[in-house]
């Protein structure tokens, strides 16, 4: 049978991940890493996350961009020097307009993704392969983009247990800057005013901000990056979400049994968004 | 052995847990109970969590007022007119000041409490004898609240495993506001604006959505009386938490370096509170 090889730029929580799973499900048989971080790069090794280091020159048959958004675009450059225009490129960045839009052209080989996965965990060691199970990955193909390039990379996120969902770019960000990049800017801000507050806090803290606040254990570098190449549509989802907000409060003082009656639809729609 | 029976106002999450907990761990032996929500009553009933229905004229050794905030006066009122002096009545409430705010006198026997647990699910069938187990447990005594009746109170909360902390009603609404309070209302806005954004977000929320918009699913009635309660807080809280993203995406713009080093305190300290 043909080893097929992946190469993986990027061995942390995602890349990591990725690595172990194209494997177990089968997508590749042999994973080849890079990570300029060379402590994440031994820990991926030892753990037998990768096979071996990526070394310019060789061989690999797809190619997986896990690094943080501001450097995918970078990334992308010198990858797409290093491999042929027929090797799939893929990234799983956050925010997908950045990426690229710096770019003079966008390789017809490059898929752009988002599992949309994570962890409060970070680094290789947090890597599992069933990361991606039962969650979507968005990808937002350029005008350009490889139809059979796209319907490869679909299938080794199906194979990894993700639903693929095609979306615009710019759709795709604003609904995250919703869904994700927003509630990690509330959440961080909320630990901020705890921590200032000091000691009698920390033991007033219960299950429910243990669950609110978890997020915010997440990796520093990963997360400035998506608040920079996201923070246009961060700001007008915050000034949305004070809006709303100011609302709730105007709504506590004047009419508490409207706001009890939003707290209700409120619940009822989380309560209908995950089965817990 | 003489049988001690403990009565108790509203038969939901916390009124149950507390039944469940109190004869686990042999606090009281018999539990009665009442609710206004006769279904809630039933239920309480038929899972054993309640012995019998609390009718007036039934002996207790101690009273426990399990009843949304803004009920906690009038219900206090109430039972100490149907109990002795020497019986020690004590509320579960998350906000203290406005429970006693509007009675004449408080009865030397009322013991303020508030534990620190909570769940996303509600009513009787959610209780959990373990609730408490690991948790603070708040008093707040009033200047004249008998110190016999707090030792006694504070040995139950010991016993079903809560750490007993003291503390002045006014620093206790503050900090639950920040602790407790706002990030419930920040988490029930980020669900709002995602309920306005229709089914496409709902594919594009996480795992870390799912943690973070978790308590939106509590009780309404009961985050209701907590959000008019503690409005003044809640308002001087949103106030400090805006200015606090403001400033986080003024870093964004113009000192990413400053934003990730924020972060990495962010996530150190989170990581500081919660072991996992």
């Amino acid at each position: 049978m043909l080893v097929k090889t992946l190469g993986i730029v990027g061995c942390g929580l995602i890349g990591g991940s990725l690595a172990l799973a194209a494997k177990k499900y089968d997508c590749f048989q042999r994973i080849v890493g890079r990570d300029l971080d060379s402590e994440a790069l031994g820990t991926a090794l030892d753990l037998g996350i990768i096979d071996a280091v990526w070394q310019e020159g060789d061989r690999v048959d797809a190619a997986c961009l896990a690094v943080p958004t501001q450097y995918i675009a970078g990334s992308l450059e010198q990858v797409a020097l290093e491999v042929a225009d027929s090797v799939p490129i893929f990234d799983v960045g956050s925010v997908k307009i950045s990426a690229t839009a710096m770019l003079e052209s966008i390789p017809a080989n490059f898929v752009p993704c988002h599992p949309i996965a994570g962890s409060h965990k970070r680094g290789p060691s947090a890597a599992d392969a069933e990361l991606f199970q039962g969650n979507s990955c968005v990808i937002c193909p350029a005008t350009n983009t490889s139809e059979t390039m796209i319907e490869m990379v679909s299938d080794w996120w199906r194979r990894m247990g993700a639903s693929v969902i095609l979306m615009n770019a710019l759709t795709h960000d604003d609904i995250v800057s919703r869904t994700s990049h927003l509630p990690h800017l509330l959440a961080c801000a909320a630990v901020e005013l705890v921590r200032n507050q000091g000691e009698s806090a920390n033991s007033l803290a219960g299950s429910g901000f243990r669950d609110f606040s978890r997020i915010a254990a997440g990796d520093d570098t990963v997360w400035r990056h998506i608040f920079v190449d996201n923070l246009t549509n961060l700001r007008i989802g915050f000034k949305k979400f004070s809006a709303q907000v100011e609302a709730m409060l105007e709504l506590a003082e004047e009419d508490p049994d409207a706001l009890e009656d939003l707290l209700r639809a409120i619940a009822q729609y989380r309560r209908s968004m995950y089965d817990e």
